[in-house]
């Protein structure tokens, strides 16, 4: 008998032991009967809250393979015995270099030369730069060591923060944050939401940092005490450059959207072209690692 | 007896046998008793057409360092036996900085996001990525690699192109570009301006990218024929990201500059905060050689 396999893509090749329907999150939804038979459900990604709320409606599902990398919204959902894997690794590349975007939109006064475009006007004047600046990048998993080989390559000077230090890697742990702040001229954020890292970076925090450093957040907006943030950038202390906020959506009324030295993008670091190929060929290996009875990679759960 | 030397620097050491005045480009000229005895002289960096006409007035010149690393406007003003070193190299990281910036802006949209945070629009789309493209490297001196460093760590795929093929480097002749120009998603020019490289990219080579494809120049704004691609952006069948055009500046009524999808900036990737401290060891290391009789390195005459 053929185990069926819910794909977000419709020209997908799947093992030959399996059998695959197409729902990509928009569209409507399979019928009854085939839902009824899925094992194993690759969840479309980005696609807003409604494809997980299909989880608990499959009675015979055994695999939720998430595209995204931080799954804490589906644990709740995920009925016992249920394997959940996450697509830790496909959007290292697409969020590293946003990073970069909005590292070198910041430094190099992108907004400036935008607004001089239009209207036509060649003003010159000598930014700041990322060479030679002190990057303190709190967060060393898989996207953290993307953004780093981008922020060497760029020759920043780079302080690495996780968890737990792991001086053989060079590797600080959180609880030196207090005395690495202070030398940091950008602080790069890309951590998971959990009770540990909420608020980790708050009014005490942001007052160590140096004058005109810059704070960058990609992980996710709770690392980062909102209202303090405003209140150090509106004084124009501060700088900041921010995929993340808390909380999302901004409102459109929020005050943080028009602070000049703050540069905001709507959670789009992990969705650009290069997200797609990595997530079919991670799909393709747990298709072929499923139909095989091997034990899956990236599960969390 | 000490030799004079003229610095853009207030607060900067010479050896003992050389005697110091500071003329920063913007400040009153030195009294002329001084000119009179000047030997070596700094250009000031990126201060107006008027640091170089003192060239000519200088009767006891020796030796004249710019900190540019294009130096094709000097030529012109050296007397006979004056020699001239550039500034090859101090630049590399501040140009090819600014070009990820563009080229990251282009690819990710930078400009959507900051137009929708002006109205605190929390709107998601996917965009492209520079991750897995295509990108052909026209000009690999000195910027170029460094340009190419950071390009590879964003796991951009790189093809190299100069004047002569350099097949042990992989690099290809710039004769080969009608072949290339087809296969690059992206296109960055990092060339000098000589009789050569102007108008190297005219319409016919515009006309062989592919749809969608992005023109950057960070070199000269000659390489590119300003017209011809003004046709194939305004049509919205090529992307641009200018730091260079030509002309120079660019007139405010000229229509490139309100191009959907062209990215203008004033000719400034090579004045960031980075050049400085370069640019004074440079200087430093060259006041060395000249007061201890060694060759000067940079010598471009
Ligand atoms: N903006 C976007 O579009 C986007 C896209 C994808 C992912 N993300 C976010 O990015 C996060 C990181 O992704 P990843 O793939 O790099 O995850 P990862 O490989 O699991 O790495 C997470 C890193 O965070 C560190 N960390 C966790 N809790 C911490 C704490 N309390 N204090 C200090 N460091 C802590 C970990 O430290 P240890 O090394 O010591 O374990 C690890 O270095 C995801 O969880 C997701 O929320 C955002
Ligand atoms: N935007 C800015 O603010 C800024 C700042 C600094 C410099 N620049 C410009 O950037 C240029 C490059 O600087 P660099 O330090 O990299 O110079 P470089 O080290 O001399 O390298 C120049 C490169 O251009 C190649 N080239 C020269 N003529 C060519 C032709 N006709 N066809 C194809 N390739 C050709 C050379 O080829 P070979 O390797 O075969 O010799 C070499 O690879 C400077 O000349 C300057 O105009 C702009």
């Amino acid at each position: 008998m053929s185990h069926r396999v819910l794909l977000p893509w419709p020209d997908f090749d799947v093992p030959a032991s399996l059998s695959a329907t197409c729902y990509d999150g928009t569209g409507p939804l399979p019928e009854g009967a085939v839902l009824d038979e899925v094992e194993f459900y690759v969840l479309p990604y980005d696609q807003g809250p409604r494809p997980p709320t299909l989880i608990p409606r499959l009675p015979k599902l055994r695999v939720v393979q998430s595209l995204s990398a931080g799954v804490e919204t589906l644990l709740p959902l995920l009925p016992e015995g249920v394997a959940l894997a996450n697509g830790r690794g496909l959007h290292d590349l697409s969020v590293a270099e946003h990073t970069l975007a909005l590292i070198h939109a910041a430094q190099r006064d992108l907004p400036r030369w935008f607004a001089q475009q239009a209207t036509g006007s060649w003003v010159r004047e000598h930014t700041r730069s990322l060479a030679d600046s002190r990057v303190l990048l709190v967060g060393h998993g898989s996207i953290g060591r993307a953004i780093e080989r981008q922020l060497l390559a760029a020759e920043a000077v780079v302080t690495r923060v996780a968890r737990t230090a792991r001086p053989a890697e060079g590797v600080h742990a959180v609880s030196e944050l207090p005395r690495l702040l202070p030398e940091a001229d950008i602080v790069v954020l890309v951590l998971p939401d959990t009770p540990d890292t909420r608020g980790l970076l708050g009014a005490a925090g942001l007052a160590a940092l140096p004058d005109d450093a810059l704070v960058v957040n990609v992980g996710r907006g709770t690392a980062i005490d909102t209202a303090a943030l405003l209140a150090e950038t509106s004084s124009g202390r501060l700088r900041a450059a921010l995929d993340v906020v808390d909380p999302e959506p901004l409102p459109s009324d929020h005050p943080l959207w028009k602070v000049p030295g703050v540069i905001l993008t709507p959670h789009i670091a992990g969705g650009s072209a290069s997200f797609y190929p990595r997530a079919k060929r991670l799909a393709a290996e747990q298709l072929r690692r499923f139909a095989a009875g091997e034990e899956l990679l990236n599960l969390v759960r």
